[in-house]
């Protein structure tokens, strides 16, 4: 719930630890108050936090709002009962166009035998290598999200056909040639023809596994990128999938469990390259630039396009 | 010059006996006459000849047209004197796209850091890479023909300024920022603003090691790809800039001795992939449809738009 601006006005800014200083500065600039950095205890009365987890204390009825500097917020939710009525804000920043050019790369180098090259140069091997041509080709976004459309919009503006898959209804898709629901024979048609599935999807309670075998065998030679959250994925089915084909190759930012140790089975799989959690880094100026849209909405009374829906998960 | 189109008429079909049976086929529809493989004797009277070099004895008057299965027409010319009056025409096909969808490639992979997640994967190291945005970069293209223009409209949808380099005025360049002239205080001020410098230009005698010393020299850390011909490049000026960094990488499809053995010392350049000439591929319908179009040109007594000039060499 967004805080009455007579509540934030009187309310402290707390921050955490970890963030570097040009950020508390530019916090204490905007809320015109000084930043105290919490080490787990709150201050009487209503606080702001910034930050990236909620330590245990803090969590109390004085929280009037959280400000995450990540985008995902499902570990923060899990951390334990999220405090009544504190508003939960988050840091988007250029997430949109940061994944967007992740997917673009990775696509792009697939077409374009980048990987192939680099390694043929480190051999000393000459070698012409074909490459694939990728306006046409078929994207399924999974999330019509923010994320999702920055996605559409780059892989539309490489002449590629943009279908979206989306779990509810409602809501503008610019972006989009087509918009099938999740779960519908028309996801299951448009997987089949997809050459990419890119996935943005957070990690919520309905997206566990989402991923699973029936999604991987519908697929056909389809290439699978996940920058959206790890536990999407019910990893034995993708292994089987690439196995038998119907994934051609995956490129995987996130894990079911991150970070991967060097025995991870993940390692192992084939023609698949993990990123290690690289695509959607937040910057410090995308903390600072989300934190002051979203000051801005609560010292008017309004909600900030960043909030959380606390229940859905994001 | 365009032979006329009595001359045409009577004019019999003579083919590079490398080209596929499927091409030729095509070319016998198109030109509504049986073509002849020829191993080096051609008929009495007119003929076209469609192929990749032109075999001695066919240098003769009764050669009316050669229409080139490649883009670049610089070895062909290069075999001898251009018997006179003949029209040279080329396959340049789907050239542009194919080539701007390498440099998006390779520009996009080294932004996102793909050889490097590649490598660490093989590894199985965990380990987040930063990215870097390519919204609002430099590019300068040397370059402002039909591959050149093709390159900077796709790397424009990618958001980044492009600056054309040409060296003779003339012709629209639409997908262009900026254009500078070969040569100019301007050109120089636009490679050391450059982060990536883009060449597409034929080789000619006027284009042999354009890129010199004085034009490494002039980047300030820009990474340089070259798509065009090997022998415009003077590979130790290249050499010299990215041992002091004003080269920050090189992707090269092209080189002046091409295929590279594994001796050759290119592999061995710091911070340098070779692509095998592989950037700009003609596929067989490529061709079919280039000699089509020059051929409804011609028919109607028209110069086809794909005309080379054989005293500029493109």
């Amino acid at each position: 719930m967004t805080p009455h601006p007579d509540v934030l006005a009187r309310a402290r800014l707390l921050t955490d630890p970890a963030l570097g200083t040009s950020v508390v500065h530019a916090l204490e600039r905007i809320t015109g108050r000084p930043a105290r950095r919490s080490h787990g205890t709150g201050p009487d009365g209503p606080f702001v936090y910034v930050g990236a987890a909620l330590p245990e204390p803090l969590r109390t009825r004085d929280l009037v709002w959280f400000h995450s500097v990540n985008a995902g917020t499902d570990a923060l939710l899990a951390g334990g009962r999220w405090p009544e009525d504190a508003l939960l804000t988050r840091t988007v920043g250029r997430m949109g166009e940061r994944i967007a050019q992740y997917a673009a790369a990775w696509i792009l180098a697939e077409c374009q035998s980048v990987p192939e090259h680099t390694a043929q140069h480190a051999r000393a091997e000459w070698r012409r290598l074909p490459a694939e041509f990728v306006g046409g080709q078929t994207v399924v976004v999974h999330g019509t999200g923010h994320i999702g459309s920055a996605v559409a919009g780059l892989l539309r503006r490489l002449s590629l056909r943009t279908v979206g898959v989306r779990r509810a209804p409602g809501g503008e898709t610019p972006h989009f040639d087509h918009i099938v629901p999740a779960g519908s024979a028309e996801e299951a048609a448009e997987l089949g023809a997809a050459r990419w599935v890119v996935s943005t999807l957070p990690s919520t309670a309905a997206t566990e596994r989402f991923f699973d075998a029936a999604r991987f065998t519908a697929m056909s030679g389809a290439s699978f990128l996940n920058a959206g959250r790890g536990a999407t994925v019910d990893m034995a089915a993708l292994e089987s999938a690439l196995r038998t084909g119907t994934v051609r190759r995956a490129v995987l930012d996130v894990l079911p469990d991150e970070p991967a140790g060097p025995q991870a089975p993940v390692w192992r799989l084939p023609r698949t390259v993990v990123t290690s959690h690289s695509a959607g880094i937040t910057a410090d100026e995308d903390v600072v630039t989300d934190f002051a849209r979203c000051w801005e909405a609560v010292v008017r009374g309004r909600a900030p396009a960043l909030t959380v829906d606390t229940a859905r998960g994001y």
